[in-house]
């Protein structure tokens, strides 16, 4: 890493206040070395669990009113104040309105200056999608919000790590609306978006596995209403005949066989939990998820917000720091 | 194990003849120390593999016709011939409804003779579900082939190894099919037998951990059609207020993480691949099928048929080991 990558900023994102996010944020003032850490969140909610956590906060602090002014004058760790919540209000571990206000607020201001180039990529500590529902804000997950600030519509969620990586058809869906949000262009546009990521971050043309949706992959008509004849098979034909080197559909669960994993880069799943177990089972605090297809780098942790340990001091910020390493190998 | 148990006879079934079956049934008659094993297949095929594979196959042989005189005196490993096939035909590595129709047969003398009590137990090699629907015989697998003959209405499946445990409110049926078959009867049914068999194989209390159906298992109503609030919640305080360890439901991908690994005993799962993905991603060639809630004992290897090495003597017989060593642990 060069000494200019290493001041490249990077936004970090606070997350919900009463959760984890905020711990891990300091950590990362701290520790974080790839970049220079900017964290888009409250100072004063972060000097209030710096205190509690016997702990020193005096980073300096860069009003968000101010940020399109001074933030290239930003050469270390910084804290840029977005005022949206009434710190000395908040209890950690409980679930308010004005916490999932305040948390939103943060990712927009971080994807703004984003969007201006003013940082390099963002990092997302972990929101409470119910605090986020009940202050009317109606995105089921950072991937959509950043979706939709970015006027993007081909993306995908990708859940990535060393040792094994996959990306999402579909994702904060309900289990019986799966089958009928698949399309073959649906499923090519993951393969595809998959392949560039992947080809990115490894250097060479990727191996992707798509699974089934169904029970031994629908074996042949078996199982389901041949959603991989219709959907999935055509996809497959279609990147293959493109030159992307894809295997596929296999059922998910022989799809992650230790035998295809060493083989494969990346797993193109259906839905959220075909991809998530297996990552979580394999690696869990090593893994990032980010959203492709942006037209900005964007990674975030792998976990909640642990509201049972919020502000103990518990909370591990590893997943973070990978989310940051892999923000900044994906923008350099 | 007393020399008593040592005799104890075991029912194998041949599996799908042009699959690895017979050459793992050939190792099981040549190296099973923990019981008698009596293979129910076609002697002629099993013949024919052994020679082709260079083996010696001198096993004593009891035509199926023969059985009801004969089975007490089978006092070392046998093979139970049932003519249902022209062993000379068979192509390795070939679907025919010809190999449907006589492993469909296998599995029926096994049951007979388990439902007289001839045998301990069934272990079954793996079939090939597009051979029997060839040969018109419509089960999806082999559990449910055994319920039904066996009459049994309260059964479900089960993966079980040493390092994680599932059973299934749903097994072969499309994933599009899974939330309408969800009920509180049948999540609890499913609670009930998992406890009644992991205290048997354990010998204590097990603690159960119930995963819910959708992403992070529906966010409180956010996520689907509240399938967790409708029927899983309701059948876990029904099994907690008699006593049971059951803690749920629990996000797919959090259930399996390695803490809550763990601490847990048997994951209730709601649907075939929840719970097939992490057993084979992490205990692949350890874990063995089995039915529970049978009046007989059933144990399967975790495998299929893997045309592509059939009658090569590339093929594992691990799993069907492990299968013969859980069903003797049940059979105890």
């Amino acid at each position: 890493m060069s000494p200019l990558e290493n001041r490249a900023r990077i936004a970090i994102t606070m997350g919900d206040p009463a959760g984890i996010g905020p711990e891990i944020c300091l950590d990362i003032l701290r520790e974080c070395t790839l970049a220079t850490p900017i964290v888009f969140g409250d100072a004063g909610l972060l000097a209030r669990v710096a205190q509690h956590l016997g702990q020193t906060c005096d980073f300096p602090v860069l009003p968000w009113s101010r940020w399109e002014q001074g933030y290239d004058q930003c050469e270390g760790p910084t804290i840029v104040d977005v005022p949206l919540l009434n710190a000395a209000q908040v209890v950690p571990g409980t679930v308010h309105p004005d916490h999932g206000r305040a948390a939103f607020g943060y990712i927009q201001a971080a994807i703004d200056a984003a969007l201006a180039g003013q940082v390099v990529a963002v990092s997302t500590a972990p929101i409470n999608k119910e605090a986020l529902a009940l202050a009317g804000i109606r995105f089921p997950g950072h991937t959509e919000i950043f979706a939709n600030r970015c006027g993007s519509t081909r993306w995908c969620m990708m859940q990535y790590s060393d040792l094994i990586t996959c990306t999402f058809v579909t994702v904060h869906v309900g289990l019986v609306e799966v089958p009928a949000l698949l399309s073959e262009s649906r499923v090519l546009e993951v393969i595809e978006l998959t392949a560039e990521a992947l080809r990115r971050i490894r250097g060479h043309e990727p191996r992707l596995v798509v699974c089934g949706l169904n029970p031994h992959a629908g074996e042949h008509g078996l199982f389901g209403e041949r959603e991989e004849e219709r959907f999935i098979v055509p996809a497959i034909e279609k990147a293959k005949a493109v030159g992307l080197l894809v295997e596929g559909p296999l059922p998910g669960d022989t799809a992650f066989l230790p035998s295809k994993r060493a083989t494969t880069d990346a797993f193109v799943c259906m839905y959220h939990d075909q991809g998530h177990i297996p990552v979580k089972a394999l690696a869990f605090d090593r893994a990032v998820n980010t959203t492709i297809g942006l037209p900005m780098i964007r990674t975030s942790v792998d976990h909640g917000t642990a509201y049972d340990i919020a502000w103990q001091g518990k909370a591990d910020p590893s997943s973070l720091h990978h989310a940051i390493s892999l923000a900044i190998k994906l923008a350099s």
